[in-house]
This record gives structure tokens, C-alpha cells and sequence, in this order.
């Protein structure tokens, strides 16, 4: 994405949380940091107008449309390690894979380095006085929609989250579609 | 700090945050992940018995005693940024810097490399059902210890956090005292 150009990351069924990564597109050592955004906003809730923050405290997306208004920024990318030591399944196809799977389809080879931290769109976590996570089945709606516009030129990847073994995706494996245009209006016009 | 041993990090006057790193000896891409934790715990803040996690879901350190018992691993390390667009201070001395400095110290060039997400020690975050962050002034007192034993070998770094503009350091900026033992009960005869 081109800065400027805005992305709308569309839940197709509901219920699908959608893991978002943005690495800057010259240097892959600055990335999208929702802890960074969190001491910004001394919020863990993304709103309308709210800018998310880079690793270096700069603005790398503005939060622009959201259906939902209701994210979480907390949890890490799902991976093999997460199905295998918690759930004991083996090759379970995981975000970090994708992640990995869009970079080297870019002729990035993200090797072994640590993944950067994720915007769960859709997904429902709440944190409760005392500090426990409460995580439910995600409130989106069949077509609702999340826009952001690109404040840098940035590489922007989107996965479905395959996570079928807890409430994060108790509606089983659905598609998210993506949309990247130049024009707002463009974007708000697409159908439900 | 070798698998097995334990590290304590002493506030001396108390209201002083520490923030935590760890990295594995001989890979440096595997290090600690507060993030980990929270999906593994369901909790923001660690308790006693809790295996910390690392981004490879492996406990890489356990707390073991903890005279304060509430933290913060929600922020990342202050950095350069923090200080000059948030506040308008260029030169600051600053947590990710020390985390750079410590690591050079032992010949390791971390580049412009991603500062690990740091376990903040003493600092006193809370976030509210709305998802808002508060930060108050540290609960902890003078000679208040926490006590964590490595799961592996690690590298630990810890950083007095120089943070002196917010609530966080409110008190001012004050010592850090650190032990590293083969003996939880050396550590836990430390003089308050």
C-alpha cells in the first residue's frame, strides 16, 4: 500500500477474526506496534480516528470505518507452537505461517525472526479488573467492515485466523476479503 | 543467567519500575514475550508459579516471589521517540537504549533491529472494562524484591526506567538493585 490508499478488511460471514500486520516497505525492522499505540492512547481499544502506531512511535495506519468497534490488540499471531503445545496438534495451518507465506511471495524470506505483533480485527477480548482476559466469540456481522488508511508506504498483510479450538473463532474458518483503493468512497460503496 | 538460577530485582527506594528483558544465550531472535503470556494465562498480570512465556510459547522464565504483586506488560520500553515526540525532549536517557547499551556490552550489536517487548517491574497499570489504560504511581516500597528463576539460558537485562515525565516515575528516578544466585534462599535473605 501506497501512503494514503486505504485498505477495508471485510468479514464475509462474521464471527472471523482477521490477523493484520503493516512492515514499512524499505526497512522490515519497522512495523506495526499495537503496544506502542497502547501507551499513545492509554487505550487497549482502537477508535475511529485513532492512529496506530509503528515500533519507532509513528503513525503506520489511521483507524478510519469500523462496523464493529470492537478489536483486540493483545493477543500474539497464533502459530505451530500455540496448536501443538496447548492443543496437541501437529501442522495446524497458523497466522505466522501466513505471515511468513505473504513475505516470501514478496521475495522476503522472514526467516526465524520474531513476528511482528498483530491487530486482531474482530476479535473479541476484554480485560477484566483484576487483569484476566476474557476472550468471546467476535461480534461481527456478515459484511461488516474495517477501514484504514496507509500513513507510509507499507507492506500489509491480512490473515484469516484459522484458530478453530477456542471462542476466537467458535464459528469455525470463514473468508475475509480484501479491498486496497485510493478512494474512501470507492470503499464505503462496496455491499454489505 | 544459566537455566535454573534465580535473578532478584530489588527496588531500593522504592516507586521505581525495572523493566525486563530476557534473551536466549546463543539465539537471539528467541526472547521474551509478554504477549505470550497473556494468551497462555488469560491474564495481564503475572502471579506467582507463572511460567513468563517466550515468542516460541516455551517458559523462559517463573516467578518465584514477588513482595508487590502488581506490574505492567502492557508498554513497551521508552525509547528516543517517547521522549522527543511525546514530550519534546531530545536526548533522553531512555529504556531501549540501555537495553542496547547492555547488550553491546557483552559484544552483541543489536542494529535497528525490534527492541523485545520488556516485563515492567513494579510499574502500576491498569486497564478498565472499556479498554482504557490508567497508570499510577508504583505500589512498591523500599527494598520491595521480585524474585524470577531462568527456564533456560538466558541473557537478562533490566533497565531502571528513566521515565520521569509521567506517573510512572513519579517519585523520581532511583536504584535497581540486582542479584543473580544458584540459591532462592541467598535471595530471599536479603537484607530489606
Amino acid at each position: 500500500m501506497n501512503v494514503g490508499q486505504y485498505i477495508c478488511v471485510l468479514d464475509v460471514e462474521g464471527g472471523q477474526c482477521a490477523d493484520f500486520w503493516a512492515v514499512q516497505v524499505d526497512d522490515h525492522d519497522h512495523v506495526l506496534s499495537p503496544p506502542h499505540f497502547f501507551i499513545d492512547a492509554l487505550r487497549v481499544q482502537p477508535k475511529i480516528g485513532d492512529r496506530i502506531l509503528s515500533n519507532r512511535r509513528l503513525p503506520m495506519v489511521t483507524m478510519i470505518h469500523d462496523d464493529v468497534g470492537w478489536h483486540d490488540m493483545l493477543a500474539p499471531s497464533c502459530d505451530n507452537w500455540r496448536y501443538e503445545y496447548t492443543f496437541g496438534i501437529k501442522g495446524h495451518r497458523n497466522c505466522c505461517d501466513n505471515f511468513r507465506e505473504a513475505m516470501s511471495d514478496r521475495g522476503i524470506d522472514w526467516g526465524a525472526r520474531p513476528i511482528p505483533h498483530p491487530f486482531n480485527i474482530f476479535m473479541n477480548s476484554s480485560v477484566e479488573s483484576d487483569g484476566t482476559i476474557v476472550i468471546r466469540t467476535p461480534t461481527s456481522n456478515s459484511g461488516d467492515r474495517l477501514i484504514m488508511r496507509a500513513e507510509m508506504d507499507i507492506i500489509a498483510v491480512v490473515s484469516a485466523c484459522p484458530m478453530d479450538l477456542t471462542e476466537t473463532g467458535a464459528r469455525g474458518i470463514t473468508d475475509i476479503k480484501l479491498y486496497v483503493s485510493d478512494s474512501l468512497e470507492a470503499l464505503k460503496g462496496i455491499k454489505r
